[in-house]
């Protein structure tokens, strides 16, 4: 069993460009693919999944790959059996989760995905290859028929980490509480990415990627920062 | 039919201390009450019932008004059916609904509102008033039943409502535009409560107050702002 995955905190960093700062990881990642499939379920802004598909499309094509969006064919289950790969954009959690069920699309990613095919998600397209959504940021927009996710890894995302503003005035939990109260719910480990950060997961290794490090909360314990030569491989014990 | 209901954006503002701000407001919303029942469901920080219902007790003291928990009493239903009043406090808005639906609480509370029980609540406390949770801030970290809430009043509320910051460089969605995202899947109205505001529903009247306006989102048109002299009652029609 293979398995090969990029987890993207965010598609893209103040400043830049869609995928810019991670293109030629991404262009490594993808290597020998020459077209993906693009999963546009999130709908960022509400956005039309041929809208959504239509800038991974561009993108991509920058590197070659041809991107097909998993709703322009008639069976998306069929999409993703065939797919060289596939590439889950980011939107809205909840939204993706629940389309993925919809459309049946749980069991093939998985079963793909343990089979050594590259999958790629970024945001929301990263919190759903962890074992649950119950660590998104995102707003419950819609209701999806659970919180079980992808389960491509043992732990949970939260992407798009933020740490706590020490100036501000807003009294709305941090990120650092809001995941402290998970684990009084839960009992697997959350990895905080910031904006700038992936993780790439390959077999049984794990890698942190990016410019940041990455703050990984394990119940009952203190968060503990992580630094890309750290060994995170108790991640996928 | 009656109907007497504080909706609080936050027990506490910046500098102050719990529900200091709006002290003479609740006082007067409870008058007549020696007792009101308290529920500590939404464990903010994940402390326990008892600690939190301790909190509200000893500022209710202040006030000359005794705090039971709900969680003291062997039949949670038959507290609310025989509570003066009921106040709600903040914390996650997920563990308070699904604690509510496995209390049997739900239809308990509907009924004793609609008889003109006085119902206060705070953050996640105000959350539940509306039709669903979908417009909440908080992070998903346990699977409630459905999203659909008290139903107390016919739109959502959307607490520590915070404006966009035009100098964050974090990329994660405003406020506004997950509200937005909701009105793509959802119809009902969303009021966005600034810290330091609150609603008062009285029958068919509804009344801002405190120091900010109030941000009203509905579907299809840009959101607006609303001052304590503006009329609301459009929201209840």
């Amino acid at each position: 069993m293979s398995k090969n995955l990029l987890i993207v905190s965010t598609s893209t960093i103040h400043g830049g460009k869609y995928l810019d700062y991670m293109e030629e990881d991404i262009k490594a990642f993808f290597n020998g693919c020459t077209e993906i499939v693009f999963i546009p379920y999130a709908r960022p802004g509400g956005i039309s999944h041929d809208e959504y598909t239509a800038i991974a499309r561009k993108k991509f094509s920058e590197l070659g790959i041809n991107v097909k969006g998993v709703h322009e064919f008639a069976n998306p289950v069929e999409a993703i059996n065939n797919a060289q790969g596939v590439f889950t954009g980011g939107g809205n959690t909840f939204v993706l989760l629940n389309s993925l069920y919809e459309n049946k699309l749980i069991d093939a990613i998985r079963q793909r995905v343990s089979n050594g095919m590259p999958y790629m998600g970024t945001s929301a397209g990263s919190n759903i290859t962890g074992l649950t959504i119950n660590t998104t940021n995102d707003m419950p927009i819609v209701y999806p028929p659970t919180f079980e996710a992808l389960q491509l890894v043992p732990f949970n995302i939260n992407p798009h980490y933020l740490d706590p503003d020490p100036n501000s005035k807003h009294m709305g939990e941090t990120r650092e509480t809001r995941i402290k109260e998970f684990h009084h719910f839960n009992t697997q480990p959350v990895v905080g990415l910031r904006e700038g950060s992936w993780l790439h997961v390959q077999d049984n290794s794990i890698t942190l990627k990016g410019e940041h490090t990455a703050r990984i909360f394990r119940k009952g314990e203190n968060p503990t920062e992580f630094s890309k030569t750290d060994d995170l491989s108790f991640l996928l014990a």
